[in-house]
């Protein structure tokens, strides 16, 4: 890659997609907004339009067939990820793609098989990766400041849940939502997981359990060094999104707390207080998302590896079938009696 | 019970039982230290002498046949609780006793049964559900301040983990130190236990995986509503004594920190720091100790139930037995799986 | 002195002997409530039957005439303490006397000459320096944790101004309240004060005003060797005792929080709260009190100099009517201006 | 003004001129780099370069007769200020302007004389009114959350003093790093200040007290309505900026702390830690520069009054020139008796 001015072609204009439009129309040193592609084509126009890129299409295919662009951003629905991972490949384009991979680990394979092929950079979206307060806690870990982690803790609290579309589709609460906390848990420890034992509730809405999901959950993961994870989510913290880990080593502990707007305190009769918690990702990890995109560029330019890799894509969708499997049968689960399976289990 | 003062006999003079009789000797008002009694006849001495206890003795029914002794306080090793339970029971003296009544359900029964029978009170030294911090999280629940609790997180961590010897006998880490946070989760959230789950490592020592024990735990606990708990447990925090708790209800949450001897806060080049929290429970629990024996001594003087009752100090060894089942099988174990059990099973 | 308990006689059975009486009457090793004081006798026999002295008077004058006692604690209204000082000095019995001694430099030194020249040990009644979080800052600047202080800030707020009758004959808000900041400012920086300059207004109650005081002041102390402090006083902080420090040096800072009843946050809605600092000085300084009068009675029976003595109780009225001169006159004013002064200014 | 983009001049390529050009590079909604100035050709080329800007020239008055130019920033020296801004006014072009406008008033009411003339929009560089934290203050005091301010507590230092050179000509504490802390009383008091007490020291690093100037003071500010501020400055906090302030208000109080990169504390056997706050200005304040030029241009799009105005700009710098004769005079100084001074006194 020579110092030439990165084009990357966003496929699909929703939410997180726009989000990292944003970034690319000038906050990513090295890169560029080429193109958006979106199947409902306004959309696509729309973020062009305001971010400064020169096609907007609704046929992603146009962006692979677009020898000005290098890379591709794959914020389309989950279900589109493997085949569009697959197509990009074989055009020859780098590919930065939102979490899960997809919801079958076969599916997933073949995804990888064909980034392997054809020799692309393929990164995942695990952003929480490059957020300030889990770098400081893998440094700490790094640098053996708190010796050999022995206990580890994530909590990971949504501040309401989503709306009951969204649940259908979303592989349910370990694919959808825990994922990032078996990544933060392989991140943080360095170390692969051996056991995994999950239990839920449905508790904060009907229409959690009507869609077959669960909203309260923990999951206990055990290392191969004997070391313990626990995974405490929940679909509703009333306060705003609840984002925090503590791991106990060998010779110390850390702790990362929520980030706040600001840090001013109040004092009246009432007792002493401060404003919640950011309200939720797009507030509290803004900031990381532009770092991964960050690295994602670098990686391309600078020919090396990409910070979070295919297997770093599939392994926590590894983790999130062998909880589903342990709820159901309220047992540790260890995650080679998943790799068989070729499809996501049907909720309830 | 009128309104004269209250004659406590302590059997036992180690280290717990010397803090008890510091309090009778003046702290806890309507009471007082009527005799001690340890099979060392010295530190029953030496105790009886320093606090202004009439009578030493080394063999505790002196205690129950003395006609001006009203209550025992049980401090002695745990393999005797239950007998010195009957016994007490039989000669009508009131009962408070260390946790646990015993490591079997058989004898924790027997000693029940005796105390029913004989119509004393009996109160279980779960000391820390005098605390003021665990008491404020119950208030918030009562109160309603958080809502219906749904996800639980005990953390208790010791400082250093205790000499071979005394592991020998202390039933197991689950039996000796999470039976705390057994009690402590039926304590807070006000429902019982309908399944457990356990792991744990040995990684503090080598004496301790010696000893056939563990000094690394986690255990799940699911409750009747579908509320989860989960206690995360280490024999060794380098910092100090870690003793807290969070509850995510369904309107809020609450969380208890650590106890400090000092606010103080020092800022230089190498960050913002201040001292670590209170080494251990002598100093951590101090006036909940004091706080219990008031409550046990207005329980008898009101004639009211007493505070942490039989069945309080029973369930805990149930789920103690539980977690050490579930811990070896691998899979959530039910309360029921373990009441026919009669005796502690072997470690290792 | 030999090892034989020290018999104490209370002089003033109001609140705060109370509170001395009950320190008396079992905590203070090696003391013991001798007699107690007040012209109200009946006050004086209650304080005496509850703590078990065995001696109650209308007049302390009894109290000097008794051979079993040692030692005076006087608790009286200030405007007899010197004459009290006196004639215990007189007497042969040890002092320990509240704050202040008195609100005149004259009667100061004619009580601090008496005592002198009997040679009887004297402590003054500053508690605030036996606290925990006070004594860690003392020791961090002893043990140069921050280098050299350059910058002092003292926050002393009351929950609510006293009634107007309290205030009448107080001495004004630097003599009353202000006392305790500067005897903080001198043990904590351990050096002298150089320039005194104050202002201050009263915005609480209309009373305050009208008794011709203030309750919002800001006091500046400048130090021989170039520190400055600053003292910040209001008579309403509603949210509870407001005892906070902090220093600047010259290789870092430290800074001192209230203290809470326990450490429990509460998240909701509403935003992450506690609840509010203790109260008042009763709660907040409780272990204090009992502090100082160990170490004065371990001062006897060592017979060391006490750790406050006459001349730390002179000088914070010496800063208090420097305060009031510098408040009236516009301009900073060095201690040796009011040093002539015979008498407490009018206030108003 | 119409909807088409503000083009914006910058006159100085400094440190906080480049920073102010990242900003309009493509952060700023409404506004663009249009130019920019500098004594420095090389200096200017390579902003311009960098930020996208057509324009780069060693003359300052190419940009104010350039026509395709609406605004200038000046982030020139300060001995320039006045007479750029009274240029740039008959030009016609909207003025923001970093602080101090000039050390003198003279300059001050000329320069605001002539702006006012043009009738073009002023902004002063006051950027921390636009600071998440301090901001959140003033909302609490506009809604009334902690009742009628009574005693306000800034705190505000460097993390090390400034090389000799820039002292020379900074105009001294009061005027260089103060003047923000007078703005920030203002701001948040919404009241105007009616005497000045100061008292200073030079304690960091001989080359200040050399230069004339001091390191570490504390200034008083009384306000019309009985309120008192004190504002706690000092050259040098190792641990780091620290840019804090308390308001204790009629029905509660109200402070902020300082920003950290990270949330993680750890704790080991040295106690319980975090990283440093962020390190200086560049760090801390970065996005109130930000906010401050959207602002900025919003005042000149929607023809609104600028938030931070040349009367802003003024009064500070008269509160820093009473507060420096208060400090040689020893006395506190109403701000009407250094409004008559043209000049800075000298130093020294």
């Amino acid at each position: 890659m020579t110092a030439q001015t990165l084009s990357v072609g966003l496929i699909g204009a929703g939410r997180i997609g726009r989000l990292h439009a944003g970034h690319l129309a000038g906050q990513i040193p090295g890169a560029r907004l080429g193109a958006v592609a979106d199947v409902q084509l306004a959309a696509a126009q729309e973020v062009a339009a305001r971010c400064g890129a020169p096609v907007a299409t609704a046929d992603y295919t146009d962006l692979l067939a677009d020898p000005t662009i290098d890379a591709v951003l794959i914020a389309a629905a989950t279900d589109t990820h493997a085949t569009i991972i697959a197509a990009a490949a074989a055009a020859g384009k780098h590919i930065f793609c939102e979490k899960p991979i997809a919801l079958s680990l076969a599916a997933i394979d073949g995804a990888l098989a064909a980034s392997g092929r054809a020799g692309v950079k393929l990164q995942i979206g695990f952003n929480r990766r490059f957020d300030a307060n889990y770098r400081r806690v893998r440094e700490a870990i790094v640098a053996g400041e708190i010796g050999r982690p022995e206990l580890l803790h994530i909590i990971s609290r949504d501040p309401a849940p989503p709306p009951p579309a969204y649940l259908a589709t979303s592989g349910g609460l370990f694919l959808d939502m825990t994922i990032h906390d078996f990544d933060m848990a392989r991140f943080l420890l360095g170390g692969e997981v051996t056991s995994v034992f999950a239990t839920a509730s449905a508790l904060t809405d009907p229409s959690v359990a009507a869609a077959g999901d669960v909203d309260t959950a923990v999951v206990v993961l055990t290392f191969a060094d004997g070391a313990i994870g626990t995974i405490e989510n929940s679909r509703r913290a009333v306060y705003g999104y609840d984002q925090r880990v503590e791991i106990l080593g060998s010779t110390g502990a850390i702790a990362i707390g929520n980030n706040h707007a600001n840090t001013a305190i109040i004092s009246d009769r009432g007792g002493v207080r401060r404003d919640p918690p950011l309200h939720f990702f797009m507030e509290r990890y803004l900031a990381s998302y532009r770092a991964e995109l960050s690295a994602f560029v670098e990686a391309i330019r600078l020919d090396q590896p990409t910070p979070v890799n295919g297997a770093d894509g599939r392994l926590p969708v590894v983790l999130g079938l062998a909880a589903e499997r342990s709820r159901r049968e309220g047992r540790a689960v260890r995650p080679a009696e998943v790799e068989q399976q070729a499809a996501l289990p049907t909720l309830a």
